[in-house]
């Protein structure tokens, strides 16, 4: 079973009130593609975040660290204007999701208060415009310890598990797995990054051809303090 | 530009000795899969270590602690039978990435001693097979902290760059990017798993549709410990 990733093109900038949704419906449309049960639609949070009036201003350095602050739930270490905080959500990650890029000069985006729930409700919308029965993933870009370089991973979903459990699936051999717990929706996220791209303008892509079917939450994701051996 | 990505079908069980390109281009046409220029062939390190002879014996929970012991530069933490360890290469795992699943009761697979190494043999025995010009992944299936779940991870790369590296870049209105360093050859990783599933005997996946050239290493995703902040 093969997976395709296609791009969404032609969504403008998006400003706060803006309906992403139909900006989605538009784009699917002028990239003529018509979604299919079980698609997954993977938007960049940023434009979640601006439809949402989830931006804030930050005219400067000093502005910018305050506000990730007052994001953070608690922070985990510090490096010159580099924060590494846990998120209301319980997302571990640089400036508690707060970043400057693809956004007017002098202002910040935050992420989404609830992305899990902004998730559903954009699926709800699609689906109900469109007619199919489908997926949302709303992502971010987060470093990780130890190896360098930024992935997408996600921060929101419905209508996906968060997590595949393959805990008693047997291997080839008939052995039962020792990995039991695969993060599907992140390489969900990581897949749907290789068709964004960061400097152009695609903030959303279809993934085609997973056969998954679940209501898992992005926050399913957060490790549990006692579970973590790196805080 | 859209990406597919395809399972490669047909490969048998792996033996040390056996020639793993030529199962791989076996498997291609089993699958049916013609290659061209800038296909990208991912594979999990299983079948690499196993051509290559890196499996040993662990009759049992002892020894297979002594194997992940001595695979390990350095050990970070420690947690019951879980160790998370460096390995010689500079990745932090878990057990130094010895692993019992997928190979025959009281063995363990390692991993390979220089998987880029390995990576750019599969590539060019592969590209003088088929006349293709290629790239090949070696991948692992890792941990993080913080988040649930594990997914696959690049280990070995030949033909593409680990790194994307933004810098310099401008995003969509103009402005210098903040998100500088793409892991993308992660992200091609974690796609290509997307149809390899972990239970199935599907080794290998086609990556198809990225315009990507350079040549990077897998231990180029190695962060310097000077700038980790969670050792």
């Amino acid at each position: 079973m093969s997976i395709e990733l296609h791009p969404i093109v032609g969504i403008p900038e998006v400003a706060p009130g803006d309906d992403l949704a139909a900006l989605i419906v538009d784009g699917l449309a002028t990239s003529k593609i018509t979604l299919t049960d079980r698609d997954i639609v993977v938007i960049t949070h940023k434009v979640v975040s601006k439809a949402e009036g989830r931006i804030e201003q930050a005219a400067d350095d000093r502005a910018y660290r305050e506000l990730a602050e007052r994001e953070a739930r608690s922070i985990l270490r510090r490096r010159g204007d580099l924060l590494i905080a846990q998120t209301e959500h319980g997302f571990i990650c640089a400036n508690a999701g707060v970043d400057r890029s693809n956004v007017e000069d002098g202002w910040a985006v935050l992420l989404p208060v609830d992305p899990d729930r902004s998730a559903h409700r954009i699926r709800l919308r699609i689906e109900r415009a469109l007619g199919a029965s489908i997926a949302v993933v709303i992502t971010d870009t987060f470093g990780r310890p130890w190896r360098r370089g930024l992935v997408d991973v996600a921060i929101g979903v419905s209508g996906l598990p968060a997590i595949l459990d393959l805990r008693g699936e047997t291997d080839a051999r008939g052995r039962t797995m020792n990995v039991t717990e695969i993060a599907i929706v992140d390489e969900i996220a990581a897949a749907a990054d290789l068709v964004m791209g960061k400097s152009d303008q695609i903030p959303a892509a279809v993934v085609r051809g997973l056969d998954l079917t679940g209501e898992g939450r992005a926050t399913d994701l957060v490790r549990p303090p006692e579970e973590d051996m790196f805080r």
